[in-house]
């Protein structure tokens, strides 16, 4: 059997999805192919739909249909605060919190040398230019607690400290529910160094 | 912040691929529009081409954008033979041992009544038509070697030979370069069963 050019065409495109290999990649394009047009066809229009449209917001960096995001334009944020994330689903959760009214500037990544994600690919010119704007005073920085994310967050602090702006972290310490006997080794130490009068 | 519908229409439609939850499908969505919007538009382009253009051919089910496939048309194919397939892998399994010059049946699929999936889903009604068109003697059953595959092909068989067609299954014993050592029990008893006069 000689394999046809849109199914071949159509495995090769969907080895572009992170994750998915050759095999995957053709069970994919053959099961929506046998068994699932409607969502085949569904694929094909929100990729070129969302290609066309969405943009990154020139304020914040997260992805929107408009020149800025929702969160951006919104007013009644407390501007003076501009809380640092990696992606899209962190700020989620941070706003499902309900503790955080500011800004906020979307990395969407974080640094990572040795896959050859440097400074630039994190947006940290715009990042600068952001947070030198005059209004900001305080920059929360909410990048994860892994290692390339703790790098992150020490490498763009020292860069907005030395430009003279308040630069926070997320505090470090037991997780809400945590039993001591659980908790790893150094964790705890974060939290005994960190400890605060109550 | 609230979600950006475009974003959120091309997660929803990534959940339509196979293994793909909400969590990766944000995951892909996010990284196709931050890293890779070529990768982006060639999956849409990719998709839509492919739903417009595959069909399934006419004489063996498989995947095709004529009416019937390379296969079916070449001429210098034994066309008393008919080897029935689950996938077109498969298919293309068998191919690669140039020991089989016959023609083909794709069921795109394999009797799975747990799943739903009955006599109608794998087109048994079309390959009893296929099978029966007078020109067909042999039957060879190929599909896999699994619980659901081995039901198929008895549920095929008996089929075919109500109807006095010659119906042949791949030989089962030890894999070549097998040591018996290693080859399960349930092997090693068929290739008992089964041993040939040498």
């Amino acid at each position: 059997m000689k394999s046809l050019s849109s199914l071949e065409l159509l495995s090769e495109a969907l080895r572009r999805l992170p994750g998915v290999g050759p095999k995957s990649a053709q069970r994919m394009a053959y099961h929506l192919l046998q068994h699932d047009r409607e969502g085949a066809a569904m694929i094909g229009r929100a990729m070129n739909n969302a290609v066309e449209k969405i943009k990154n917001c020139i304020s914040c960096n997260t992805f929107t249909e408009n020149q800025q995001c929702e969160t951006c334009l919104d007013t009644e944020r407390d501007a003076s605060k501009l809380c640092v994330v990696e992606t899209p689903t962190d700020q989620l959760m941070i706003e499902q919190t309900l503790t955080y009214k500011g800004l906020y500037f979307v990395l969407m990544g974080r640094l990572s040398p040795l896959d050859g994600v440097g400074p630039k690919d994190i947006h940290l010119d715009r990042l600068i230019t952001r947070a030198t704007d005059g209004v900001v005073k305080e920059v929360v920085l909410a990048t994860n607690f892994t290692n390339e994310g703790e790098a992150t967050a020490h490498y763009i602090g020292e860069t907005l400290k030395a430009r003279g702006l308040g630069v926070t972290r997320l505090a470090r310490g037991v997780p809400v529910g945590g039993e001591l006997e659980y908790v790893d080794a150094g964790t705890i130490a974060r939290a005994m160094l960190d400890r605060r009068a109550t």
